[in-house]
């Protein structure tokens, strides 16, 4: 797993989940006023909240939400429906709250975040962030994407991030990415990551047609050749030759985060791509990843299986921003509200399929 | 489709969508600073709510939650896991606050209103209205469930429940159930309805197992014959033979809230046989209906197939009480503040993809 281009403490272990409290909070469910199990995948969330937040009481009240933004050299390519400024545009709409996530994120109550991980603006943008090695990534159908350095300083920055967000005591963390180009790259990481043909994972994007996504896969699939990945490949090999910054960014983030025994709830394909490459480079991570929702990618089924994920949601979402995430916020929010708030039998001395 | 059994009022027509709104609607998300489709069902969802309720902006904020609890004669054949002194012991805790619905409707800001359609109570509950014609239905095993007179007191009630809501302008509501006995009671008006085997419908309830599931199936086998539903019936002579109170009552809140305008959050199982049942009655009702959820009863998927519906939620639930649709709710809330809140791309200036 170790790889010189990732700094040190990437592969430093996560704490264990508790498996106290998991049981307590398993007991507990037992003698909620409810027929045992009846709450299916609201009781599995409590009790596994339960666990990675060593409490008797799992929370999803503070969740902030971090967007990284960046930008992908392989758009140069034709490979999305919108113009590559449409990164920058977006980055502002998020900060102006004009954005689905930004919406969601005044909904639920969660602060916002907006990191430029990488995009191509030349000035900070007001409102947000910046913390970027370089503007964009090179386009991986002619070279590495990353130097070494480069993709080091991506999982900086999303270890800066998660130390912010930290600050603040949240309950769980959303992640989310904005980048034109970035389904591209998430599906050659996927790809190599995976050793599966780029037509299997590469799918619609943003909105282009079959024409489109089979130049998607063939771009991929030519530049996983050259760059001698169709074979073999670390994750951080991986993500210098076909990465994205803000893609690299939310990997450490998510390494950052459970380190720190905050769990991430999981966007779509893409952060789900991020996920796969941050649970490679380092295993222990994988527990306090919470899945969120199966998006219309084609590909985003395939790295879920190969997480052995399986969402809370299945609502036709191709948006990312975290907006698929923040949609499954309030099903954590009411799991935990259940598993906090009911009577148990003896309490409301209701009798049970004993009595 | 007429019957004399029912109510006048429950043939009435129900108010047609309305195009131009839902027109509107499709038009605004085709504006919003997202590609095309990209919020998915979320999407769907806020275009079908603003054509039911024929505004530009649709609306999820006030969403009252009634639950109808009866009792079932057919609970004396050992159908359930539970014993039949639940569903009173459950009436109370809805009232006092302990059960899954009443943590729910706290957390959403919701009023619970819990309805006496027909359980065994003698005299009057705390906190519980009280609107039954009889305590519990008759054994359909034995003898029709309910007198016809009995079936149409049942939609009277759930036409009262509509009409004290209706008060608050709610913009949706939610109806639950709770009756032990009851998805035997379900699976076999569904069986009924959908001139389906009643093993393929019979399911494990609060929790029987494949036994208990083949004991529930071969006694609604005899029933639908004894009661000459096999092979004919009509909505209401199926629910005066093998109906329960609360399931007519939900049947007629239905009819009764779409001839308002209201859309209603269907729940699981039982509320979802109640919706067969309504829109077999009077299909004009069945735009009104917005399904929340696949419960893990075996027969649900049948039913909402038969509706053509396909809920929003998937998480192996099977507790009733209007739980499923509860946890739907942030969904709807969601979907309608996105659509009300977004930027166009015009408003913030972002490059849309003809760009």
């Amino acid at each position: 797993m170790k790889d010189d281009s990732l700094p040190e403490w990437v592969s430093e272990k996560c704490p264990g989940v508790s498996m106290v409290h998991q049981d307590a909070a398993r007991a507990r469910q037992a003698e909620l006023t409810k027929p045992r199990g009846a709450l299916g995948r609201l009781e599995t969330l409590a009790i596994e909240l339960a666990g990675l937040q060593q409490t008797d009481r799992p929370r999803a009240a503070r969740v902030p939400i971090i967007v990284f933004a960046g930008d992908h050299g392989v758009a140069a390519q034709g490979v999305s429906a919108y113009p590559q400024d449409v990164t920058i545009a977006m980055m502002a709409n998020f900060a102006q709250g004009g954005a689905a996530i930004s919406v969601l994120a005044r909904e639920l109550g969660s602060r916002l975040e907006v990191v430029d991980a990488g995009s191509l603006a030349e000035a900070p943008m007001p409102g947000i962030i910046t913390d970027k090695p370089r503007r964009g990534s090179r386009d991986f159908s002619r070279e590495p994407a990353l130097e070494p350095a480069e993709l080091a300083s991506a999982f900086e920055c999303g270890n800066r991030a998660v130390t912010r967000a930290a600050a603040s005591e949240p309950d769980l963390l959303i992640l989310g990415e904005m980048g034109i180009g970035n389904t591209t790259s998430a599906a050659a990481i996927a790809a190599a990551l995976l050793r599966m043909r780029p037509e299997m994972i590469a799918g619609g994007g943003t909105g282009v047609d079959a024409a489109g996504r089979a130049h998607k896969a063939r771009i991929i699939d030519v530049a996983l050749t050259q760059h001698g990945l169709a074979a073999d490949g670390s994750p951080a090999r991986i993500l210098r030759a076909v990465g994205g910054l803000e893609i690299a960014a939310i990997a450490g983030a998510m390494i950052a985060a459970a380190q720190r025994r905050i769990p991430v709830l999981v966007d779509g394909f893409i952060v789900s791509v991020a996920a796969l490459a941050a649970s490679r480079a380092n295993p222990s991570c994988r527990p306090y990843l919470i899945f969120s929702h199966r998006s219309a990618e084609q590909g985003h089924r395939l790295v879920l299986d190969a997480l052995e994920a399986r969402p809370l949601l299945d609502l036709d979402l191709r948006l990312g921003e975290g907006s698929g995430a923040a949609l499954a916020l309030p099903i954590l929010r009411l799991a935990c509200a259940l598993h906090n708030g009911m009577a148990t039998f003896a309490e409301a001395a209701v009798p049970d399929r004993e009595g």
